[in-house]
């Protein structure tokens, strides 16, 4: 086998066999096959694509390139979950927690990763002492006694999409759905759970930009995790906008928090109760409705505020900023973003905001870089609010005042006004499961 | 600038302006820019194609990256002369010699290359003594005096190319319209002619698989050329069917010898001969009418025959080869194809015979292999021909017998044969210049 051939192969638009995919997968990871003839495979796979079985052939293969974790040792049906992610995405935060006190199972690995926050792992250590890397040992234990666990992978969990990602990251090759597809599954696979939730963003402040994309992204995504025996269901949400009024780190921890407390703002309660429903049915916890009321009854009973108190106890945590959200990380500067009319805001740029609170320290721009986790943008006003000239729409929180102007000058026409709100549009799109899309 | 967003502009349909090209071939040329995301960008190139002005950018940008050689010193059009190749391809060997003896004035430059056979000027090194490099002097020296010198390059022509090439050769991104028409254009235009005529060769033994393609791609080159000033026009050739009837080095020297002493096969007579008028043409001497009469009295009175004389002398060579070819490298094992059956010869695969030709070891695999120049194949039997059974429709030349064994397995389904002969089609089928293509 050549890699030139396979290069020609799917150049020309051909299908590539599993052994073709193992050989480039093996072949790159182990570094025979050089970075100019991948990142050429990678273009010609973006412009052609890829056929199902060569996507569950991608996935295979790179999931087999490294460790996989073992949780057969917990008994029942680990759900795991998973977001395209977005702008204000702390879904995580408030789901975990409800699953685990209805009942479902839920030993989560999140990423730091790149973007404009931290990453779910990033988040929680704005609490105090949280302890993020777990033994495995640790983690069973854990999820045995409380149900949850939100943890940075500890093993090698395939190695060969890290370094495709990489490459792809140079190379502009980020924005094709077979990879992404296979990226993100190769990673979910490789995590040891039963069941899969995906949550598949779509908007400006997403990766899929149109709704054709994302279901197209979460039906490739379910057919991989079908293909390896795992109960697989998508969610398509609106990431137009950014999810709640919080962006950044330890002030997305304090919203989780309040949201947890039954205190969410609308969208961010739309998204996690139907995503903490879809866990609890794929489960296999009861009918729709029934896994809908055993969320509501969760966040209303307390107990799944008393989940998220019992990981950050066991993770050793400070539980105490539950109750005292000052004792999360504070900025030193709060700079508002004021309205330009007085009017209807009609629309803010998800995007704009999440750059905005790169530039202020909370997220990063590449591997490595530090993160600030008390900086990042309360957002005071949502679309549909009605706003007078100077009132501010946002604010921004950050330590160093030469970062605050990057933001405002990232920021000046985000935010967008109209003499009528705008049409109100749900946040829950489309579901997406085995050979079955409905959209809403 | 960044490369990044070159690719992403590429990969996205967009067009590039001269600035960004430039950044690119200089970038790559000097390191800069590495190679996983140059062949990114190529393989992005591969599929969106370039615009005219693109293509114009990426030649000159090329041609500035190394010399260029200054021919002003001779007066008068220099005319060059340039073929996409082909099996069997002694075309330059013989109307080079033509041209000067009519008056037209070539200084060529030629390549080693890649392939089947040697190039031009391992084929000129057949002849014992035959000197290729000269210094730029003796070069206008030879020129000014006989009117004709045929070199391999001294300075350091397009060196943007040469990597680029490399990089292609290894991605399989070769097979690009625009990529391969700047490659050629920019070495033409840095050897220095006021005047370009260009063969593109079209058929299974070609990079040119229809004659669609074809004429695009000569169309590219012409508009390339002539934005660049010079008169630049193209014909189009038929290579299915190796050129003559000798495939190598040493006996292509030989063919195109008894070809300049009016004895050439009707294939190769019509497109030297076409081509020859055509370079009088586009160096100004007369009519296409007048120019063929020339390029025919040329052959007759033995003035062509006299050229290829005084280039091969005043190049060191030992010129009584040109009456005893015997002095020219010759093989130890000849090895007769026979005939599986008797009919009508209609096929022959030509690149496979150039396959069989590199088997017996006329050709390079790789940059830096040795070439046996004595070495090829003998075609005994033309398309057209009829044959006996066990007839041999080729002979075999090699100094190893493994080595015949190797062409003998390649061209074991190469001959075709049936009831009836083909039809007879002609050679030259399209002639293209600028804004007109003419098709025969």
């Amino acid at each position: 086998m050549r890699i030139y051939d396979i290069i020609t192969k799917k150049k020309r638009g051909g299908e590539l066999t599993a052994d073709e995919i193992k050989f480039v997968v093996d072949g790159f990871t182990s570094g025979i096959i050089p970075d100019e003839h991948m990142s050429a495979l990678l273009m010609a796979i973006w412009f052609r694509g890829m056929s199902s079985a060569e996507t569950v052939s991608l996935t295979t293969a790179m999931l087999n390139s490294g460790e996989s974790i073992d949780l057969s040792d917990i008994p029942g049906i680990k759900i795991d979950k998973h977001s395209t992610g977005g702008v204000g995405d702390k879904v995580s935060l408030v789901v975990v927690p409800i699953v685990a006190a209805c009942g479902g199972i839920v030993a989560k690995m999140s990423g730091r990763g790149l973007g404009h926050t931290g990453g779910t792992i990033d988040k929680l250590e704005s609490i105090p002492g949280f302890r993020t890397s777990l033994t495995r040992n640790e983690i069973i234990e854990q999820v045995k006694q409380h149900g949850l666990a939100i943890t940075s992978p500890s093993s090698n969990l395939a190695p060969a999409d890290k370094k495709i990602y990489a490459l792809r990251d140079v190379t502009a090759t980020v924005d094709s759905i077979p990879l992404i597809a296979s990226s993100v599954m190769s990673k979910k696979l490789a995590s040891g759970s039963n069941a899969i939730v995906l949550e598949v963003t779509v908007g400006n402040g997403a990766f899929m930009k149109n709704i054709e994309d994302a279901i197209k992204l979460a039906d490739t995504m379910v057919r991989i995790g079908e293909a390896a025996g795992r109960r697989t269901t998508a969610l398509i949400t609106d990431m137009d906008t950014p999810l709640g009024y919080e962006v950044g780190n330890s002030n997305e921890i304090r919203e989780a928090i309040d949201a947890l407390k039954g205190k969410a703002p609308d969208d961010l309660n739309e998204v996690t109760r139907a995503i903490a429903a879809e866990m609890l049915y794929v489960s296999q916890k009861g009918s729709p409705d029934d896994c809908k009321r055993m969320v509501d009854n969760a966040i209303k009973d307390g107990s799944a505020l008393q989940k998220f108190r019992d990981m950050v106890k066991a993770q050793g945590g400070d539980a105490s900023v539950i109750d005292d959200a000052r004792k999360l990380p504070q900025a030193k500067y709060h700079v508002a973003v004021p309205a330009k009319e007085t009017a209807y805001l009609t629309s803010m740029n998800a995007e704009e905001i999440g750059l905005a609170s790169m530039a202020l320290g909370a997220g990063r721009a590449k591997q490595g870089d530090e993160i600030d986790l008390s900086a990042g943008i309360t957002i005071m006003k949502k679309p549909g609010d009605f706003v007078k000239r100077g009132e501010p729409c946002a604010m921004l929180h950050a330590n160093d005042t030469k970062k605050i102007q990057d933001a405002q000058l990232i920021l000046r026409d985000t935010f967008k006004a109209a003499d009528k709100p705008p049409k109100k549009s749900p946040m829950i799109l489309a579901r997406v499961e085995k050979d079955r899309i409905e959209r809403f």
